[in-house]
């Protein structure tokens, strides 16, 4: 007898269907899931805040596991739990920071890959707060934009600087590679940062000329980090974003770069932010948001095998 | 220690953050949730499939126990639960019809007060065959429209016909008292039909014109089962619908006939159909949809002290 | 056997399903229906080019005949026709309004009441020089606005003048009285000159404080040309409209007027203009209007029997 | 002297401005439209129903004959008509069925080459079974999904299932060509059995790297209906669908694949089916699939000359 | 010699096309206008930051003097100046309220009457802040919610708290009167610790019921800040605001406990908050949140006189 | 000490924060800004009229000087002055072109490189005018259509006619080069018109299939003015925009086109015309059309040093 399914839209949203938990309860699988819905340090249009609820009602079309044309399974057997968001307190950054670290400590202490949905760009300093005891850590960060600025408008806590905050904090975190930079404008000062510090900065246009020699760059055999901004992917593909920068990568590019690295490296964790549902009446951005995650996640766990 | 909650727009939503389960497990509390999101019976714009997620959503600004500006508590001690959604077969209505007979008769049978969060005006006829064990019992609906036309562009099953085929298939369904009726078409053999059972037909001119008057011909000392039909309100107050008609009820006009019947009588189920939250970008629609069902709630359980 | 209708999304849609025509073919009827998709002459935010089309979709939820609640019957037997739009160039705005009254005038000539769509306010002039033979005409306008301008920036034919080009062009246009005013700013020019005239003027708030007041001050055995501009209504209950204003008529209220005008005199004619259902996702705004159009003729046609 | 045309808001909406007539009338033509506003099979986001008129409402921007860069005219001489909509029962599937058969037949024994819009994808069955007359009967199907899957939540006539019911009802229809294939997840039965009968499926990527290649596999010489599912293209082209998926077919590998199908065979029929308008603010996708069919059925009477 | 004016969506949009100033620059007017585009204290819909670019867009449409029906002119002479936003830091909440305070101060000290455009509620505090120096300071404050809660989510700073802040900070803020509370839930704390103080709380059944009751109740002869907040007012009338209420005050209710304030009082300053622009596609929410600041100081400036 | 700046939603929206100016007065800078919000010219898609606030907004995400990846610094030192809109009366087309081109003189006599911000295409024509005394004046227009049609539905001043008309008007406009044309309908006449001319026209297929003989065709060593049609782009990229067609430029193509043009040639002044934000509710279409303008600049600016 077939258990029947819910259709998409049907049924409480927790993330691929997986049980719901809390963070700190005793639970154990594959793949575990925690929102971050954190958008006050966007210095544009907010909206983030709803991608967590938004990510998961979308992973409802993409339930593993898969089976391909070629009749290939993927994820099959891959457990998911979804450990829910973050409560986070309005308006006082540090605490909310904190619980933010503390969360996503709990969650990887329970599970092999967790995969954060955020918020903007500035929860992926507290995520990588939780990885302080990771030997080698590299970062892969999908972006438009650096992220490495050291002041914006009076914070050092904003959404640009998250790596920055990162690298002052975690000694272990030795690296960062960072594709699709594009836009008119640059913060020399982080530039010159990243630079010092021997990261690798990828523009759009060299994976537009050479997918390649693009990937040819991606780091090999270390523990890895992704983290995924939705201005990464061009604005055409994803519209709904704080930021949009018009010429980005393409959906096939992107998942291509996350595959390789996914393939040649451990990934520790996933983060996808600045995905903002309210500027997409379309609502395809947070369709290809959660496809990105379930197919990178493929790619991690066919790695694995 | 205060445990720290999440704002409304955290967390995977449940209704009123009341503990998930399924409609055949082991559970018991007060208030029992149920959502229907069918909308296939519709005759004109389609939405109403999404009102039991967005009702949820929305339902996390209205968490109970609740203090008035009096300081009078409500809801306190009541516990919720929600069931999730009744898994829907697509296409295939009769089975549909079939499995929300079946889930609402479990949720029924776990809690004191089940709420149904629809769907179209269809769904009302298998919530209520869930309720033909219940001697004499009265239904009061909040409709512009009478939705008992026997056959509607072919179907008998439509959202036109669900007071129709429940009169028909649960002889214990003795009456029905329809507020907020009007537009400019009724169906002379529906009207006749009612007027032939007897039902009460309140128009929404009686309710503006007379409040007191209205709400004295509700039933008094029954079982009453609620059926709220969004369209009920004006479209000013809840724009979200797949068929509005102007000069609807007041939302405090709605909650008076919907506290008179609930001190007068028992209720013994309550639905909301009809909402459709594609159709208000504004939001507000599924937040005043849910804050009547809570109010609502308030004014069963007072009434029950 | 029952010849199936298609629900309201389905077909082609002429208003109320009339049979579709040409203004200058040979047909009779008593409603005959004319769009004017013309818009350039407003002054701030467009979208009554869209109009006509949305009226005839929206009216496919009301197409006659109506039987009330009472069992009453009406526009039975009342024939529609539509004659389709008025063919505009763009930016000729003299050659517009030229063939907008030739094709007025075919309409008129073909059918006891006509129905003009706008457009936006300008069009009542070149509509109203189609009545240029009626004698004793006169106006009853709903509206925000007075629309009696000599020349507002630079132009003495925009949405602000039709009123004070008519009643220059039309000898026989004895009277015009206007309902609904209200707003921040009045045109004293304008007031002075409608108030030279004799016109009644009356604002919103005294409709408010003692309808049979206003009802009373409407005229009597007179040849009416009714002209409703969507603004009249209050934005809450019709919010697809270029420059809303608020503390609006509801629609009982303009119905009220509507009816009371149609009972005591001859309707030659009826527009509704101002109408932008670009501006309203929720769609209420079209089906509100349609259905104000189609509850003034059951109006007028109970008056002619 | 010219006659003055609509601009493209102007006028009632017949599909580029034809005659309007009855499927079962009096008419011939090359080309007969029929639009089946038809959506509540699929399981995701419903609109469907609202295409046929969005379609025929942007089809007035492409009124032919056209005259090309090079001066070439095209679509020169033929005739259009414009059946209307099929008159569907609202929640009584199988008589939609078997009354979109008939009026497809109907308009089949009037005109060259019917042009169908959608509604789901489940209307191509019914569509098809107007073709059982046809020897040797090839379908080429643009589509991201397969849609020949047995059943699917318990149903087999839902919007993945109308190949599979086609084939079964159908001995004539030989061979199905689907290109554009992709996603995360297909169906294993669905493609096995698709496989043993030798369908051609052809993924999307193939298109890609090989437009050639692809354009290759298309048949020749064949009866050929074609299925267009407006999420063959790329969500950033057309994101009016019910189901997007990323990485889609480009405009211009879908008119090259729909131009060469024509070429090479006899085209048959043409539906354009889930394209939903409301899912597009922007309106473009109801403006890009009327200009798809227009220039398939260039390429279509440009073969036939 | 007619100067020509610009319609309302041509020229740089500053309030009512008032000069552009710098808050500390060398200027004196009637009436100075200064934004404040925070809302990351909210903690449900984010938007409020888009609320002085769209008042003052919309301001363009009631630009002074005006002239009423019956001849009176209003606003005559008096002086408008815009001194722009606020400069606000991202993410430094207490930076963001020092700056604030700071610009509130410098336009205060160069006009009589500083309209303030919030941002969310919890700007009210800082610019409050600004008035130490009033003697015997009341505040006349519209809303649904009081916002005297002492800490809510773990922060002190919310929109829930501007004027719990206020009292502790400003000796001289005597006393508050709220008007328009409504709603299922307050916080009893809250409300105890504003009665404790002897604040004046008007729910809006009280305003409904009997309006002449409320205002007898609005302080007099005293210094008055006034603070609008946006939920106010009934969302069916407003609906663009982060949590709405229903059953809110009427636009002409609002505006006489407004003009009555401003005729038994010296207004000190003005504040509108929470309109969130983005969440009313319709565009009537800073329309009428325009008017409402333009009408009050009609009234304030009548008093004057 | 840093100066604090505005985040991009912050502060009254000048073009790129530059000082605002009368045309006609007392300035002198690199670049001067003048909006043209006239859109009543066109025949399909209102809401051109809101682009130049909606591309002042969006410009406040890229204000010079600009930093590249590589530290190169643009737009050093280059001033910009926003002139405002020109004055526009409704309806008044013909006074209309005359204060367009007043004002465009005025900018013209005051900076090095106006950049006009339409308004619909026809703006181009009274925008030429002002450069009647610039010998051997080339014109490079980025569009998806001719725009050289000598009269369309009754008027010679429509959109589609802007380079007839200056070419007519000005003798000293030589040349015109038009790339990005494609779609179904070319006007023959206004094809053979532009190519006895020896206009260069350019279809987007030769773009996509050789992009640097593309960029040959280009002019040289001319004084050209630059002409974008918002259309050109892609609608995935670019979808505000009233008449879309699908397989346009891409931003990259469009950015190469435009600064190869600009390296070459000396180009005495800028549009951007039929941007309309109205139709993309994503905010990308302003934000992409902004930053082109910024580029573009960023290219004339590079090649005069």
């Amino acid at each position: 007898m077939t258990v029947p399914t819910h259709l998409p839209y049907g049924g409480v949203a927790s993330f691929a269907r997986a049980p719901l938990v809390q963070p700190d309860g005793d639970w154990h699988s594959d793949v575990g899931v925690l929102g971050v819905p954190f958008d006050i340090a966007l210095g544009f249009r907010p909206g983030a805040r709803f991608a967590p609820r938004a990510l998961r009602e979308a992973s409802l079309r993409y339930v593993p596991p898969f089976t391909g044309l070629d009749g290939e399974t993927r994820l099959g057997g891959v457990t998911f739990t979804d450990a829910g968001d973050v409560v986070l307190p309005s308006l006082e950054p540090e605490l909310a920071r904190d619980r933010t670290t503390g969360a996503a400590r709990q969650v990887r202490g329970r599970c092999r890959v967790p995969v954060f949905l955020g918020g903007d760009h500035s929860v992926t300093f507290p995520l990588l707060r939780a990885y302080d005891d990771v030997p080698d850590l590299h970062v892969v960060q999908l972006d438009a934009h650096l992220d490495f600025t050291d002041t914006r408008n009076d914070t050092r806590y904003s959404n640009s600087s998250p790596f920055r905050r990162a690298v002052e904090a975690l000694p272990n975190l030795v690296h960062i590679t960072t594709v699709g930079l594009r836009g008119l404008r640059f913060d020399p000062e982080a530039v010159a940062a990243a630079r010092a510090r021997g990261h690798t900065l990828i523009p759009v246009e060299d994976v537009a000329a050479d997918l390649a020699g693009a990937l040819a760059r991606l780091p090999s055999g270390k523990n890895v980090y992704l983290s995924v901004d939705a201005d990464a992917l061009d604005p055409a593909v994803l519209p709904g974003t704080s930021s949009p920068e018009p010429d980005g990568l393409t959906y096939g590019q992107a998942l291509r770069l996350l595959a390789e690295t996914a393939r040649r490296n451990t990934v520790v964790g996933l983060d996808l932010v600045e995905l903002a549902p309210n500027l997409d009446p379309s609502g395809r951005s947070e369709l290809i948001g959660a496809r990105l995650i379930m197919e990178t996640l493929c790619e991690v766990f066919d790695a694995r095998r």
